[in-house]
């Protein structure tokens, strides 16, 4: 079976290196990954300029491609161009930190396992909830539970697993749950700085979620110790909207 | 009424000064939006770098904000820094090409139109099917529809309105419809290339569309010469393939 993985932390991330000792030798494993951190970038891609691609060695042996792109891009340009031939599973990640809530839209990591839902192969996000000290041992080993899953459940075509998972010791996680997207956010706010220049800039901060409403939720089950498996959809719509808006008079477009 | 206008082809564009002379003097407008063009961002926000925000003038006045980032942003350092007051409604637009099928997650002018949703301001993201030579007065008409189709008939929590108008005077146009994102995606491939100095570079090309199958999707309404109107939503949960993975035996975490 091929496995590609990729990532938003670039290919020279530990959480990417855990998954490729875990996987290979039971796995045909393409790595294909941006060449540096590509956070937050979601669904971008590349239009305006060219991508380079470099191969990357480790140890002395051929290791993958870092690509000066985004997550997306290296999906694209991994189907498209740089393997002979196409995946089975895509595993994205894993993420240094988790990936619920409406964060889940900003995430390269999740955007990369959406892509590889739109090329019909079945693709998982795998992210650890940690920014700091991650051990990626378990969560490496739970992404060959993962591929197992998928592998023997499929997967609804267009959709892709969105995995989060506790930094905890494995025998103090408490279980696996299939979850929704909730809506919890960071408690986001700008910061208003002079620059040695004497000049204004902002910067993003703030990274305390919101308390979970929604008892299925993504994040709910992290802090509740649980894995939670969400599966996205790459289809926007909102359906019960769109029946409701039917109903309603449409805004007029003659004699505009 | 307070609105705020964005896109993701910069402050300086056609499509965004359409929407502003069209709607000035009926809306209290502000404008926050990239200094320079932004296509193809999808969802990303800058977190690795800081924001810079100038003052835009036009006609020696002053126009609005552009800022260093991309359409998300711009939105969130609008609502959350730079106006005073909150908007009642975000237009993002009016963007150079149609927003339909699976791009619109690529779509920067998109995603400004769901972060408004995020917090929880009415918001429409307006395109217009064509890249080359194009007549933003109809669209631009049309937008001051949406404001009141949106403001009359209201906004389900969490979504937002994508529009897409065809590139027609208004008497060729045959209508309006509520649609559906519909799978269509254009017919991408990397062009392989070679640079002066004979390194290899990839550049994505290739833009005509898959046919699309579905009845009600908004290719077709675009097709067939009637405006699409897309109600999406920020949760990308699959309801559907979640409730049938929670009838599977679920991934195991112990003794791994």
């Amino acid at each position: 079976m091929r496995v590609l993985l990729t990532n938003d932390d670039g290919i020279h991330a530990p959480g990417l290196m855990a998954l490729y000792e875990e996987l290979n030798g039971d796995f045909e494993l393409d790595i294909v990954a941006p060449e540096s951190e590509m956070s937050a970038v979601g669904h971008a891609i590349t239009l305006s300029s060219p991508l380079r691609v470099q191969t990357v060695n480790k140890n002395g042996t051929f290791f993958g491609y870092g690509v000066t792109g985004t997550p997306v891009d290296c999906v694209k340009i991994a189907v498209q161009e740089l393997l002979k031939k196409a995946p089975d599973i895509i595993i994205s990640g894993i993420n240094l930190g988790a990936n619920v809530g409406v964060n889940v839209l900003y995430s390269g990591t999740v955007s990369a396992a959406t892509e590889g839902a739109f090329w019909g192969i079945k693709s998982a996000a795998i992210s650890l909830n940690t920014r700091t000290n991650p051990d990626f041992r378990f969560p490496a080993r739970f992404s060959r539970e993962i591929i197992r899953f998928i592998t023997e459940e499929g997967l609804q075509g267009g959709t892709a697993l969105n995995v989060n998972i506790p930094a905890l010791p494995a025998d103090k996680i408490t279980g696996v749950s299939i979850t929704r997207q909730g809506v919890g956010r960071f408690d986001e706010r700008y910061e208003r700085r002079i620059d040695p220049r004497g000049k204004i800039y902002y910067w993003l901060s703030g990274e305390t979620p919101f308390e979970e409403e929604i008892h299925d939720a993504d994040s709910k089950a992290l802090n509740e110790n649980r894995i939670s498996i969400t599966p996205i959809s790459y289809d926007l719509t909102c359906l019960e909207e769109k029946e409701r808006l039917q109903s309603c008079a449409p805004p007029k477009h003659r004699h505009l």
